[in-house]
């Protein structure tokens, strides 16, 4: 199994991609990878050869390129050959720190989407307290979603469960301003009706914000508008009250800071347990590959596990079973049919 | 000025709102109000009968009630009487700790909306780490909005900002997707359009529900459903790491426990930054007359700062504000006739 990796992406590339690579290929002897990027940087730094190819480019795409504008003209970046050997059948995956938006750009016109999918979706994986975590999409690949859109979601992200997080039956919860059956505006009210029809997903019915931390269900589906703002709104929450509690300690004298000593580890893995970059990457699921986009300050270890996530993918072909469902449930492909109101953009914004 | 309160409404009804309404009578001489409740219940809580007028029922309403079903059926209801007071303009405000729900569908079926406003959007005030705080509208009396509703809630926050919070020239940002201008879906493209344009309000622009906490606006405009979604969030998210915080303390063995002594008067402070409930009630914008709604759990000062906060918009004159604004500005409150997609369902979901 080869996977492609964009090594110039993120804030601290190509070192902490490289180190993680090394360390994925270590783990797992059926993994090979290829490296895109600056030989001249990345070389350097590769302790072992074996089952590491570089394909060298001097071009890269920066955090502030348009990401549709820098997808197409800049042709031999990293992240646009990383997805070109994919859709040439080089490579079964890809794996970046760069840019969300040209690598969701990267994943819809190089890649391409999985013909039944209109829209694919960005899945994270969040804590949970108890620690078994949740996957929530979409968190913003699209700015508006139909609701069959969050039933392809439902079903994505049910068999994304089962094949990488080795969840049984994964509950399927959608995102709603309550938890009562008729909650919602039409799209949210839709969405609920097809999910409740929906054969081969564990429908447990909506979910609030307040609420997905506790777990409440292992498949969060939402529209990507509204799991952009939640996302961000949990992201923003932990780290404000971290913050804070940052300052409780070191701003609060003495017994502040005697306070702080005491409490030092048990911190530290409370922090952990919220440091979203911790949970892997982010998939861009809809594809025909897997894309796998780590945080941009993503360390050596995050992209170990990326790439072990990434290859679990690959090894239980989860995409061709996505496929597989819609081929076998033709009423739930065509479903969209009857929506005239699609607007095809290919849903980048 | 009198203000009418359902004596019965919130978890601790009507204890804590018999202490918090004695309080601010004592604090402010100006005010007198009329307590809609079981007199039986209410007599023996009073200290001193002065300015305060009871009017006796047995009927309220209970949270799990079908709100609008409610508030058409239970028609001596405490909450139902205190909107009936208001509209016949025995009252010139009302507050209540009961259902929100119910309490949304008095405000729009009894005491009614501003002609300009076609969908009142509930206010809540939400800290910041600088201990200003903001306000942000809508938060789900609506679960859904179109551009101009979000113009109409800009206009509305920004009154309410200076004559309440005290805010000079308040900033008004847009909840939104990213911060660049073009970013979402076509309800806030157009939103940012119209925000862009109007007269009299400060706009700044798109912010991210990753970064409100931090204050980049004084007034954060949203849809109802992006709002519900962004507040629960934060709401539960703090919730959930207060909560790990306990245990990191309390399941910390003997060093969690003496960490959290030498912690404890900060952590108390910090715990109080984020409690949403202390920074009063959330108001219904856009009704003919100031309705709060103070939090079920909300204790004596609670109910006491909400009723100040209710003083402060009669006294100020907001809602006579937001009415010469709109007759100020027709071409603003004309822009919504030339949108035919509108449901007009009253805005009650």
């Amino acid at each position: 199994m080869k996977i492609a990796i964009d090594a110039m992406g993120g804030d601290h590339a190509p070192e902490v991609v490289i180190a993680g690579t090394e360390k994925a290929r270590d783990h797992d002897a059926d993994l090979e990878f290829i490296l895109y990027g600056d030989e001249a940087k990345i070389k350097p730094l590769i302790h072992n050869q074996d089952r590491l190819t570089i394909v060298h480019t001097a071009e890269k795409i920066n955090s502030d390129d348009e990401p549709v504008r820098a997808i197409r003209r800049k042709k031999q970046a990293s992240m646009v050959l990383a997805a070109q050997a994919v859709k040439q059948g080089d490579a079964t995956a890809m794996v970046s720190l760069g840019s969300t938006g040209a690598l969701l750009a990267a994943g819809l016109f190089i890649i391409g989407r999985i013909k039944a999918i209109e829209r694919p979706g960005l899945l994270p994986t969040l804590p949970t307290v108890d620690g078994k975590g949740f996957v929530m999409l979409d968190v913003g690949a699209n700015a508006e979603n139909r609701p069959y859109h969050l039933l392809q979601y439902a079903i994505m992200g049910s068999y994304y469960a089962k094949d990488v997080r080795g969840v049984d039956n994964p509950r399927v919860g959608l995102l709603n301003n309550g938890t009562e059956a008729n909650k919602g505006d039409k799209l949210h009210q839709e969405a609920h009706d097809l999910l409740s029809a929906a054969p081969g997903i564990n429908f447990v019915g909506n979910v609030e914000s307040s609420d997905i931390l506790n777990g409440p269900a292992d498949v969060v589906v939402t529209d990507g508008f509204t799991g952009n703002a939640t996302l961000k709104a949990i992201e923003g929450t932990v780290r404000t009250v971290m913050h804070m509690l940052k300052g409780a300690i070191y701003d609060g004298g003495v017994s502040g800071k005697l306070g702080g000593l005491f409490l030092k580890n048990n911190l530290k893995s409370m922090a952990q347990t919220f440091d979203i970059s911790s949970y892997g990457g982010a998939v861009l699921l809809g594809l025909k590959a897997p894309l796998v986009k780590a945080h941009g300050a993503a360390d050596a270890d995050t992209v170990y596990y990326t790439l072990l996530q990434t290859a679990k993918m690959v090894k239980n072909g989860t995409v061709a079973k996505v496929v597989d469902y819609f081929d076998a449930h033709p009423e739930i492909a065509e479903a969209k049919t009857t929506d005239k109101a699609v607007d095809n953009d290919g849903g980048n914004k």
